[in-house]
């Protein structure tokens, strides 16, 4: 693609290093940024740069944070009897988000991948381990996604974490609520049977 | 959503008044940008706040360019007695990268909108009228998508330009080369049967 000026071209160039966005979106952001008010443009960049530069993470789960510890670590009320660990602060949101857990989290920061080069010292993995004695965490939940890196990295953690005597969970994995079973893929609804649940505790 | 920083949530917010980002993306983005060199986020920033405040437009054909008159414009090779009329500089970088047009452009700025608020006299179109006379042009290609705004803009163009003796000429409309007929809609089917072309000239 050819364009008719320099500052578009290294606008879209820096834009399509994005993951997700291409030249032609890149291009169409450029476009409307030009159309829309200058202020528009220099808000974004200062949110980024400031973001970028100012941001930290809870030196306890490292989630990103504000402050040094963060809100959920600092909360009193959350149960301090469980703790969920996660990939990714993306993994933090969407849990938050269901309402449905009032643990401690702690974020891994990435998963195992021999692949991409990334091995257990490259995670969160040592701070998690040494949290827990002295703690009052009695469950440990891998809220880790079921691919191969990430049952890989939660069999790790299993592994290292089994003489701390705590629980160790991992999220359900089954056919999604609302989905179809005729619509779900062999290895999940094969699981979703293996790891069926009782009804009744008779 | 909710965010566990303030300085993610503005970063988002910004992303997310991006055309076709939404807050899952803008966060994702955001994610990714974290996870990456400082620079990554400095040079995306510089970028585009350079590209808003230093962009200028061609003087004459309205298409963005570095310098007073475009590379399109100055190029005395370009063929002086065709004119293209684009909506936008999107189309430009279109037509051009095609390699099927070596004339000239005009770039509108928009189309003729009247649920957007957007006239006439919101467009390149006074200073399109008054480029003809005295210049080589001796037809107008109007290269405007076939919306109902695109249209109605087209034949507005079609009346002003009337009385200044150039020949006016639209782009094809038709089945995409390559297209299967019957995933063809019924509009352009039916307009490619009705302005079919020869293939003798009998
Ligand atoms: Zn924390
Ligand atoms: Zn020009």
């Amino acid at each position: 693609m050819n364009f008719p000026s320099k500052l578009i071209e290294s606008a879209v160039d820096e834009l399509a290093k994005l993951p997700g966005i291409g030249r032609k979106t890149a291009l169409r952001l450029v476009l409307h940024l030009l159309k829309s008010e200058t202020e528009e443009t220099t808000d974004l960049a200062d949110a980024l740069t400031k973001m970028r530069n100012d941001i930290t993470y809870c030196e306890q789960c490292h989630n990103i944070s504000d402050t040094e510890v963060c809100s959920i670590c600092a909360n009193p009320l959350r149960d301090q009897t469980s703790l969920c660990v996660v990939s990714d602060i993306r993994d933090v949101i969407a849990i938050e988000n269901t309402a449905q857990y009032k643990g401690l989290y702690h974020v891994l920061g990435g998963v195992i991948s021999p692949i991409e080069g990334i091995g257990p010292s490259d995670l969160n993995i040592t701070s998690l381990i040494e949290r827990i004695p002295g703690s009052e965490v009695k469950e440990i939940i891998l809220a880790i996604s079921p691919t191969m890196e990430g049952d890989t990295t939660s069999f790790y953690i299993t592994r290292k974490l089994r003489e701390l005597g705590v629980k160790i969970t991992t999220i359900a994995r089954g056919v999604p609520v609302g989905g179809e079973l005729e619509y779900t893929d062999e290895i999940t609804l094969g699981r979703s049977i293996v790891e069926r649940t009782s009804y009744n505790k008779v």
